[in-house]
């Protein structure tokens, strides 16, 4: 039996854990017999010591074991794609890159989280769509999966529990912006939701956990090692974030502008990303196309109408109803000067 | 209100916190609305970032404030001693102390704690003499003072209640040797429970929470500087704990060594330390004498047995057997060989 607090000091004082010990941690933390406040003095010491890439790795690998995992190639028989945001305001690219996957036949299943720190969560988003349902049962993924091309639902409490809870906890106490930290929480939840391929969107910026550049990028290096030794291939878009993305901030206000950009009329830095995402994407995809055929079925498929199209069979089919209209709209909608040319939703 | 999370944010990232955060951060945990999980990484924050002389002085009045404070001047009309050991193996130097400043006439009152870390406590040695009482009212502790000059007791719930709890969640969370803490936890217990002077035995070496000798020394001018904040007067002596003090360890064994020096029968190194000590208590009391006078009156009250008497006296008001054959006996007693000369209790 390893002894936390052994651990933690070990770990402040710059040491190395072994995998063993990280996999007693986390198991032990899931099971509710080591209490947060060591895991929350851990993830302080890992805040100034980092992890290495072994530690990192050991971590997630052991955070996946304390849930179950999703096999969704077996399910399928696809490789399915994933496409993940580091956080940032007013992102919403989830919501539209995913319709245009499912439109051009790449299927697509996103697991997500809430609003970590002062960022809002794509569920919290969805949800301001009447009706949508955000918790789906696994079979009921699988099925909308094959039968709308793509799914975006809430993680399961079955998925990851470790990870769910240190989310929780590292929001509160002030250790959520450290790399080794945010990749094992990322990729943990990607390699146990069954995505083969992902497109991470790391964000860069003021608004984002990444305030500099050096930085993003070496998050982004890590994540897609860490992947990698789980056998997931993945592609890191680096995007600023020094001012939100594109012009609206708010659950419903950021709904209608991914519907906009699926019809090709939302802000240009908005399409700019959610074209390339898609792009990756579906060079990542078993469609076995290149790159550059990839932007031109993207393309294609927000001209002809097919991307909008995908999105509303996908609404319907989470339960949500996919008309415009039927969005909240709040009592004050402000119109906040920007650097940028105006555009109010 | 604070939010705890952006107070542990700013520490962790270098930035000084103020008087009114500290409080509120304090007052709120001992009234269990923060929790230890935002504790246990502020304190982790801090042994990355150590406080500054004013946030010390903030913390450890908040602490104080949690609880009740003892007024011994008031009840006694006496300028009352303490002394403590910043924890060591081996250490029980109160026990000795103690009984030499009663012996002459110095009133001493010693609220002690347990062992913290690898080390021992002081109660804990205290209670292996059959019917010895740790728990003292404020009143029986008032009377015992009065009546046989000294009294060491538990800490009760009521001083210092922050601290309690603190003191045992940096215990299990690797952040106990951090000197702004250690200060803090020290001196507040001391303020709260009425000493107006005391002879800190600041422990360095390998046994001890201090390493170095430097970090020793830091840690004694902290504690000094904070006393001195509160009005109190302090002196500081530093003691080498490479190897433990005396020759005996083990709660019964080190009662007997305590015994022993007080007859001036006790091992070399830990007859210097006791001496000083209450020589340093004698020149800082209020019977007006110099050091010089003092280390006459500390030598006398050894050599005329009034010492040993005082110990008996004390032992016998507060419940427990004097006697030293009522002592419990381990059932085994190994020898450890060092590189001092060899002594076996």
């Amino acid at each position: 039996m390893i002894r936390p607090a052994e651990l933690i000091e070990r770990k402040r004082d710059g040491g190395e854990l072994g995998a063993g010990e990280l996999r007693e941690l986390m198991l032990g933390y899931a099971r509710d017999e080591i209490p947060d406040y060591q895991l929350a003095a851990f993830c302080m010491a890992v805040f100034f010591r980092g992890l290495t890439d072994a530690e990192t790795y050991a971590l997630t690998e052991a955070m996946i074991e304390t849930g179950e995992t999703l096999d969704l190639r077996s399910a399928l028989g696809r490789k399915v794609v994933d496409k993940h945001s580091t956080g940032g305001v007013g992102d919403k690219t989830s919501i539209a890159v995913g319709p245009i996957g499912a439109a051009c036949g790449v299927p697509f299943a996103k697991m997500s989280g809430r609003g970590l720190g002062h960022t809002g969560g794509t569920l919290d988003k969805l949800e301001s769509i009447p009706g949508f349902r955000v918790e789906l049962s696994t079979d009921e993924l699988v099925a909308q999966v094959r039968d709308v091309g793509m799914a975006i639902v809430g993680a399961t409490a079955d998925l990851v529990p470790a990870d769910k809870r240190l989310y929780a906890l590292r929001d509160v106490t002030a250790t959520v912006d450290e790399r080794s930290l945010i990749s094992a929480s990322i990729v943990s939840k990607k390699v146990a939701g069954g995505a083969e391929a992902i497109v991470f969107d790391v964000k860069v910026g003021e608004g984002a956990f990444m305030k500099s550049r050096e930085d993003a990028r070496a998050l982004a290096e890590l994540m897609r090692e860490l992947c990698s030794r789980f056998g997931r291939e993945a592609v890191c878009l680096l995007t600023d974030m020094d001012q939100p993305l594109g012009h609206a901030v708010g659950n419903a206000l950021e709904i209608r502008e991914a519907i906009a950009t699926l019809r090709g009329e939302g802000p240009p830095d908005f399409e700019e990303l959610v074209v390339a995402a898609a792009a990756h994407l579906l060079a990542l995809s078993d469609l076995g196309i290149d790159k550059a055929e990839a932007d031109t079925r993207v393309a294609q498929a927000i001209a002809d109408g097919g991307a909008a199209e995908a999105y509303e069979r996908w609404i319907y089919a989470q339960g949500g109803d996919p008309d415009e209209a039927s969005l909240p709209k709040a009592a004050v909608v402000p119109e906040v000067a920007s650097p940028r040319a105006g555009y109010v939703a």
